[in-house]
């Protein structure tokens, strides 16, 4: 018999096999939402199935489980970031293997139906068009769940933890209590309030200059562009090939400068937590973000937290007027009032920094009775108009800007929307931890990134997948999911701008 | 049993995960040459690795040899193009199957090595540096024809056939020799005449202008942007994914205007080959050009035969003087006569369209005396110098301007050569069936490709590689490769450029 370290060069080979399949998935995936030929779309896609079978092939083949076993067995002799990675492929094996293959299969092929249907049905607001398939898809869901099995306490936790390991309905009720109890009476407070001048948000900005500025701003907060790029798409969004291929895309409306300012720092902070990385978990599968709820973090600590600050726009506001000659005419402060204006509506995506968390609750709330049994599909529209109401004051008129606004429930993905609003909640509990080190927005009047991005790396960036979302936050801050930094700073940063 | 049309289904979707893989590493190649960030570089090298890997270990499978077994046996129920892809299955089945995989990994690793090797000898100017790898290489090579014992009349044609199908030294013996009898005389004789005005050729000409000149002429010869795009790289080339998504790219050079123009054209006219197969071989591995020397005969007929003709510019000189204003001082009879100038040179990728061919020729004779066993690796220099005087009057004054120019040699490209010499001449010989049609010169001056792309698609295009390349050239002109055409092509054209 072969000494087990062989086993060990054999596990990490085949793990590089899956990697470079999943990698080439993402390069089509880039390719096509930037610029690939529209001829050419069919053929791209068909690609993209081929090769997520080989990538699933590999990842579920008997020998992988061979060699997750016999490393496994050899736990303790194992380096740390190699027993990480053995114990991260186990759950992505259980994850595809406690399913029959059949009934996934089903499911991937009714959530494409099903996501042709939403479109329509959002486009007619018609509801019940789309109710059947959403049915079947949670029938599915809760089916999986039980498959799975590992979550006894609550079947949604089974889901929250594809996305954000550790997170459980308990931890989040705390959570959405709070927000419930404190952001929810702010919202109705301001409503009250007269909004500052902001006419400026609605100029035009020629397109070519808000390319020039993304480039400026995302190098500004310390992007590596000999580590990525930057692209325009339909939607922004970031794609990593581990640490040193991490790229952003950008869309730009003439009319709405501040969309493309704040995607590009958005995902600018998501890319500098891949960049960051370690260097030695390059060519594994451990070489990306910990959980969704982490990624958000850094994504909107950099583009709230950060650049939503006065701080942050001191240094630069000159030069961005520069690039922008029509901000000459509004002072620092009206440019920063203006981006943080706060006004409830409808649509999530369109949200403002103190109303978004507001949003994922209602998704929240539903997804919860649903997967408890609470409530069925059908009840879904009127669930979530009177939360709308009740969170926010407004109403949707149909269901189109109504429950049928999001991609996701027709694509499957249950059990997602809470990372968006843990992320907030997450940047505000890392800021203050941070800022207790050093007072970062004195960073950010300097415009210097540097100890910024090193206590990031450190306590976040550098691990990648090699510890939990929890891990890291109790490591890094002291304390588990603590929601009231979150809620703190939002009472904070708004009593102040509108003068309560 | 299973009735054997299914093992068709099945050997179609395995090799749909062929060329999955294989158009995977594609779009890899595309993206580290048109502006993959630079760190990400060795990351994309090593995935290259792993999916080729995978690409060959599905391509010589034996579950792949089982279902080319029993569709061999069924052949005569196959419809045409099954049956083809069977057959050209076999083959790469074949090429990669004799060869010893130990042996064959070993030869890879020493072409990595070579090449490294190669440009450090280049820069030096030291062929003694590179000749124990070249050695090793030609050493291998002539081990692998050994291996795959199928050309029994001369060892060369077992490489030949790997970029020409059915090619053979026999065949290139009597091509060449016409070109050593009425070409080389003809470069001699143009050497002793004096050269027209042409001082716009060194011109410096915006990048930017260079640009939109080159979408507009990729454009205007018929080149689709819905089934592909144009990107900059360091060297021109064309890459397809099937007929729906074939890219170009070309390089621009400040005070070179002519390399951006007729790079585009040339890589065009290889584009619009491969747009143009027919949609029935999208998705299969019949889907590109048949041979390297067809694929090239598309390229320089545009480059060429239309490119560099008066007619395919009396249309758009006006045009093109809008674009680059400093035109506007020469005519377009001075324009025509500046781009067909023609002086032996050292350099092959430098060379005009008369003494072209002639580089090529040094390399044949050098190739086909190496794998007779006429010469060894250390007479190539001398070798290489006695024929370039013979043939084009000059004599490099280094190896570095000399036998080392190349990359092919330390990459293991023998045999490879010949095939830009044969699509120039299998050029003219389309071009004058063609021109027997309908006069390709009015079509020019009209300055509509429409009936050209037709007759193009209808005699080569559409069929892929399901058609040998000699099957194409003489279905489509009445006789195999005839070398008068090209010479007399040559001769007319530069007799009246030259006033001979």
């Amino acid at each position: 018999m072969k000494p087990w370290v062989q086993y060990l060069d054999e596990f990490k080979s085949l793990s590089e096999r899956v990697l470079s399949l999943e990698y080439a998935q993402a390069l089509i995936h880039w390719d096509m939402n930037t610029g690939a030929p529209k001829k050419g779309m069919g053929d791209k896609a068909k690609m993209l199935g081929t090769l997520g079978g080989e990538s699933v092939k590999l990842l579920t083949s008997p020998k992988m489980n061979e060699l997750l076993e016999i490393l496994e067995a050899h736990k303790e002799s194992l380096e740390p970031n190699d027993y990480q990675h053995v114990k991260h492929t186990r759950k992505r094996y259980d994850q595809m293997m406690k399913i029959p293959p059949k009934e996934y299969e089903e499911y991937l092929a009714l959530c494409a139906e099903a996501n042709q249907v939403w479109e329509e049905a959002k486009t007619e607001s018609n509801f019940n068009l789309f109710a059947p398939y959403l049915k079947k898809i949670v029938e599915a869901l809760r089916n999986f769940i039980v498959y799975r099995g590992s979550q006894e306490d609550h079947p949604y936790n089974t889901l929250l933890d594809d996305y954000e390991e550790g997170m459980t309905v308990e931890k989040l009720d705390i959570f959405f209590n709070t927000l419930r109890e404190r952001i929810v009476p702010l919202v109705h407070k301001i409503r009250e309030k007269s909004q500052p001048e902001c006419s400026f948000l609605a100029e035009k900005y020629p397109i070519l200059k808000q390319k020039e500025f993304s480039d400026f701003i995302a190098k500004y907060i310390g992007y590596d562009f000999d580590a990525g790029m930057i692209k325009e798409s339909m939607h922004p969004f970031t794609l990593g090939f581990g640490p040193n291929d991490v790229r952003i895309t950008t869309h730009y409306h003439e009319n709405n400068l501040m969309s493309a300012i704040f995607s590009t720092i958005h995902e600018g902070g998501h890319a500098i937590y891949e960049q960051q990385v370690s260097q030695n978990l390059a060519g594994t599968l451990l070489a990306e973000g910990t959980s969704m709820g982490i990624h958000e973090s850094q994504s909107r600590m950099f583009e709230n937290l950060f650049g939503r600050s006065l701080a942050f726009w001191k240094p630069i506001y000159a030069k961005t007027q520069e690039y922008f000659p029509t901000l000459s005419n509004f002072t620092l402060e009206q440019f920063y009032k203006g981006i943080n204006i706060t006004k409830p509506s409808l649509i999530r995506i369109e949200a403002d920094e103190l109303t978004y968390s507001l949003h994922v609750m209602v998704r929240y709330d539903l997804e919860k009775a649903l997967f408890s049994g609470a409530c069925e599909v059908e009840d879904l529209p009127e669930l979530w108009n009177k939360k709308m109401e009740e969170y926010l004051g407004v109403t949707p008129e149909n269901d189109s800007v109504g429950v049928l606004q999001d991609v996701h429930w027709g694509s499957g993905l249950f059990g997602y929307f809470p990372s968006y609003a843990l992320g907030n909640a997450y940047a505000s509990q890392f800021f203050n931890t941070m800022n207790k080190e050093f007072s970062v927005f004195d960073e950010l009047e300097k415009g210097d990134f540097t100890k910024i991005k090193e206590w990031l790396k450190k306590h976040i960036h550098q691990f990648g997948k090699t510890k939990k979302p929890e891990e890291i936050l109790i490591e890094a801050t002291g304390e588990g999911l603590n929601p009231n930094h979150f809620a703190e700073y939002l009472e904070k940063k708004f009593t102040s701008l509108y003068n309560l």
